[in-house]
């Protein structure tokens, strides 16, 4: 829930930007994406974060359907566990993680993401469903969908 | 700049926030992306947003090499014009629209990503470089690179 000022915008960016889109959510589901983080302490440690801002996010996450809260096997512990709807966040989280390792990791990426199968690194593509080619970033152009009768902009 | 207590996040996901993840940041971009805006008016109509707001937005993306701002031809308006840096935000922005129209679009995707060459609609795919093959998300793993010397966290 970035901002209440979002709903004028019909858009799924701004959309996902209202349940993915405050401060430190994305940390929280790169850590549970990338690195398997289920638990309180476990975001804790990674991200250095006061407990009311992490208890807030991910209880947001619950009721947001990103994540489910369940009981931890054989301990006391409560698990965060990605939906996939949660787990579907990935492909963003690829696209900015490599965003961020060419403009903004100096020293070169912190981590690298390989596929798992045979070590090499990842390349996010985009394609076209019709012809089936890889589609050039300037050969990208938008169209109103079936959800765009409600104003895109109250302005 | 979404906050000064990610510096001790060592990650590309982290460091592409501070750049892009402040309020109405990826919005102002999907607009210069996929709208083509360009002049501060046409950032305020989209978005409805307060000038000083949407100022120190645009100011922000010229300081940190998004944008550049130059004279429009034959006009006195200012442009704010994408550089590569800032092109190359597409892919996490289609990302996010594709999540978003399935996640959070009941009443279909507001607009839709096309590719312009057939009008086929897009799709993004996560290939490994090294094999080929079009890698399933639970087929990806992370590895520290050779960016990855200073501390993940202060904890």
């Amino acid at each position: 829930m970035l901002g209440r000022t979002y709903e004028s915008q019909n858009c799924s960016v701004a959309r996902s930007l209202e349940l993915i889109g405050e401060r430190w959510s994305l940390l929280i589901l790169r850590d549970a994406i990338f690195a398997g983080a289920t638990r309180f302490g476990d975001f804790q440690r990674s991200l250095g974060l006061a407990s009311n801002i992490l208890t807030t996010r991910l209880d947001r996450f619950v009721e947001t359907g990103l994540m489910e809260r369940r009981a931890a096997p054989e301990s006391s512990y409560e698990e965060y566990v990605l939906t996939e709807k949660g787990r579907d966040l990935k492909p963003a989280l690829i696209a900015l993680t490599h965003w961020g390792d060419r403009w903004a990791a100096p020293a070169g990426p912190p981590w690298l993401l390989e596929h798992s199968g045979c070590g090499g690194l990842l390349e996010q593509l985009t394609a076209c469903t019709r012809c089936g080619t890889v589609v050039p970033q300037d050969e990208i152009a938008t169209q109103p969908g079936p959800g765009a009768e409600q104003p895109v902009s109250s302005a």
